[in-house]
């Protein structure tokens, strides 16, 4: 007879979720015990719940199918709320686990006690709080259908105590998940005729879009048709490099991706949303589609992705068309004083086949995509919901995924700050991560923001608010401190060379890399500028200029 | 003419918000740019969220007036949201102040957009979202009044970047805060009467019951009738130490807590709930008023607390009367290998005037109260809402509020590790704060927890998550990485010569006490039985087992 953590856990295998990232309290001790019952259940402890929901998301980019978290009630949850909206907003399947006092207990109204429902529902489409140990297994296969989808979603599942430690689970089979249906053939015939009668016209392709065979088909598209492509500002998963169909990323900076999206007649959205500027500013628009533009929207995240694709591509006769793909481009070994850009060239030059980029280097990752754009093959994961702090847990998760893999993270030092400790259960796992940390000791996007806004000359407490000198941070020691190897380096020959040894030795390293901000003295005086002129510039001006800049 | 953020910080110093913990993005640029025209405003940047809104807590608990913070969007609140609960529970003021988007923006549903006013009524009983420029600073206003109550209050503003950046913002006067009344005179007599006649009574004192006037009014009571004296198990602030009424905090263990309530007839809540279990176990109660207790409410948070209770003692007669006070008393210097008990010897040896301790040790602690009994009066802030990562925030803002007094945070390992980045901030801000990490390398509590929820013996799997050793975690790099100076010891002599040293020198340091757990081996297969045992265990015996384990 089980109780009802060892028939969930059961339940959660038989459905496919054998990785559950955990950072339990009290009301969560039956799941913890329960898990010498369930051999094949791999708990991956994490030192903060933050580190939890961003490795279930980057497990499930890579994946494809949803980990399970377990989190200690409402402030558990809050913990988590940041990396759990990035899945949200990425449509990235999560089983979200989040313990609850004893159902009688609640009346109590004990410190721990809070709205766990209300928060998780900012996150998660499927929120349920299991009444029974009886209906649990049933609760819990159903929250590992939603988080499946299509599209994949964060489910949460709240678990009262006595529901976990009462007898009498009974452990659920998982239900069949329906295929997702293809675009109607009306939508793609209208869509095939509007990219047969020419013109100016992108395809901007994102979410399952941007795989390797759903690229293949849009990139047959595009050299039938003469129609650009363009993924997403921030892809959930793009695979990219030498033989896949080169995309241009949308520019974070709306003033770039304007410039990008200038002229277009059509615009052809598959799995994406049309373009939006990432905040707004004074007196600028939110919303970049261009006037005269017209979207059409071939499939959504909740249809058959692919499939739409491949019907379109057949309707127009092109899925013989040969696509034009990235030919193998390294860059050279760089040299000299180390900058971010140096960094992001070392990074091409030496990246492995297979590897998995997890991005969230802000200004400091400009040049990345140009710089590894024909680098063998690899993936990039971004950050898809803007909450930063994401991408050293994505990356627990991606390693915990993929083992023959080599994973990179790149991130700021103001972002690495928000869940560091995500170093710790690399170390303990021993996972095949190189987290490069770009340290230019400050929050260098804001400086661009605080141009980019219109807040006037910064004072020096503004400016101070920019500031993460004072005092530095040291990623060695921090590294260090949780068990993980790290090295600084200053200059271009060191950073290669210990990106080789890096990559060369498994397990999980850090390099600090010590950089100018790329925004600084006159190119950020310059800025404001630069961006208001784009669109005025001539057009392979502000290409050039665009793809110099765009992240 | 000012924007919106200028008159909006006109109006907070107005109305005595003199501090802000800041984690800003691109939608909080006007308000960062806005800082230099507001030169008594003090804005404190953090590295993350949970660290600026634990400041706010700790900083309000100190100044008795709200700080202020500054997060970004949904995700930004979202990481603040476990200390807000933790401000909650003690009914602590914070102006709670989140950036959005612009409201035209709203529409697009851009990456960062959530619904921040849901997350936001978890923890606040005052949400708005202002609207407009011209209306903002009237919402300040109302916000800050809401924060003060009493009770104390999160009250969460929600600024849209537009009605920041704004022109016309007209500044506000603080309203007059009506004050709250005392307890009704029936209410009182009544109260009066059940102390007069006897029998076995106590008065269980919280919120702002805990402080001087009270604390004197509480024991003069006791010294007339008889009535026993506790404090509610985390207190917001407890004014405690030589001079002071000696006040037994309700133990954190339910089992410990019943043989305190054990055999009383009237139990008087003063500012305070009834208890209840932290945690339901099976087939234990959650309410820990014994049978045949008659609860009665002196005053509830909203009323003037110390006012209804010198009305009380002034009603008995015992207005004249001499308190017991605790008599000076320090233990001696302990010697040899360190233990977590030696490590609260030391802080009872040494513990400085007015020291204000933040104690969030957890099982490590469980003898601080006993060894700091007697010191020189200090304040005590404890965990009011359960939720762990409280401890080194809450430090920040005690010291930013009070700088003349010497800051104690006592953190489990578990514990610092998940707001370790305010180490950060105390060093940027030259705080003297010493921080002593108890480096049991366990979540120790759950150790202890697991055996009372009763999930049976556990195994190799379940173990493994209440590990922290596997790899250690090296405080000393960790917090060197911060910029704050840090030793490692593993003697009782060598801790006693460290903390001499740090409270000798102004500015930020911190301890790392390597420590056996204190529930370990042998103790904690006894600890089912000794926790079952105690209600049968004759009075004396149980009490002093219960004076030795509680927190």
């Amino acid at each position: 007879m089980a109780n009802g953590a060892q028939a969930m856990l059961r339940t959660l295998l038989d459905a496919g979720v054998e990785v559950c990232f955990t950072n339990p309290g009290t009301s969560e001790m039956h799941f913890v015990a329960a898990l010498d019952t369930a051999p094949d259940m791999r708990a991956i402890l994490t030192l903060f719940e933050g580190v939890a929901t961003g490795a279930a998301d980057g497990y499930a980019r890579m994946a494809d199918k949803p980990a399970s978290t377990l989190l200690h009630l409402g402030c558990g949850l809050g913990n988590g709320l940041a990396n759990l909206h990035n899945a949200r907003k990425g449509n990235v399947p999560v089983v979200n686990i989040v313990g609850d006092h004893a159902i009688a207990h609640a009346q109590y109204d004990a410190p721990l006690q809070s709205d766990i429902e209300t928060a998780a529902r900012n996150v998660s489409r499927w929120v349920r709080t299991s009444r029974s140990t009886a209906e649990l297994c049933r609760d819990v296969a159903e929250a590992v259908a939603a988080a499946k989808g299509p599209p994949g979603q964060v489910a949460t599942l709240i678990l009262p105590a006595d529901v976990s430690w009462g007898e009498g689970g009974v452990p659920v089979s998982a239900p069949e998940i329906a295929k997702p249906p293809r675009a109607a053939d009306d939508v793609i015939e209208k869509i095939a005729r509007v990219l047969e009668a020419g013109g100016r016209n992108a395809l901007l392709l994102g979410g399952r879009a941007l795989r390797e065979p759903t690229l293949l088909a849009a990139a047959r598209i595009a050299a039938q048709t003469g129609a650009r492509l363009y993924a997403e500002v921030f892809p959930t998963r793009l695979e990219r490099g030498a033989g896949l169909p080169h995309v241009e990323r949308i520019a974070y900076l709306a003033e770039m991706a304007s410039v990008q999206l200038a002229g277009l007649d059509n615009l052809i959205l598959v799995d994406a949303r049309a373009p939006v500027s990432f905040f707004a500013y004074p007196g600028k628009k939110s919303y970049l589609v261009p006037e005269g533009c017209t979207v059409h929207e071939l499939a959504s995240p909740d249809q058959d992705v692919s499939g739409s694709l491949e019907s379109l591509c057949v309707q127009l006769g092109a899925d013989q068309v040969a696509p034009t793909l990235q030919a193998p481009l390294r860059p050279g070994r760089p040299r000299g004083k180390l900058t971010a850009e140096k960094v992001c060239k070392a990074v091409g030059h030496l990246l492995p086949q297979n590897a998995i980029i997890v991005d969230e280097a802000q200004t400091s990752g400009t040049m990345l995509p140009m710089f590894t754009a024909g680098a063998p093959r690899h993936d990039v994961l971004a950050l898809t919901g803007g909450a930063i702090g994401q991408a050293l847990p994505v990356a627990v998760g991606a390693a915990i995924a993929c083992p023959d893999r080599q994973v990179l993270a790149l991130v700021g030092d103001g972002s690495a700050m928000y869940t560091f400790q995500a170093l710790w259960t690399m170390a303990r796992e021993r996972l095949n991560v190189v987290s490069i940390i770009f340290n230019n000791k400050s929050y260098g996007i804001l400086n661009v923001e605080l141009e980019r806004v219109g807040a006037g000359k910064a004072g020096p407490k503004a400016k101070a608010q920019l500031d993460l000198n004072s005092p530095g941070l040291d990623f060695v020691q921090l590294a260090e401190g949780m068990g993980v190897p790290a090295v600084r380096v200053t200059t271009a020959e060191d950073f290669t060379a210990a990106l080789e040894r890096a990559l060369a030795s498994p397990g999980t390293h850090l390099i600090e890399a010590v950089v100018p901000s790329v925004f600084s003295g006159l190119k950020l005086r310059v800025l404001p500028w630069l961006l208001r002129s784009l669109g005025t510039l001539p057009d392979p001006v502000a290409r050039a200029l665009k793809r110099k800049l765009a992240p």
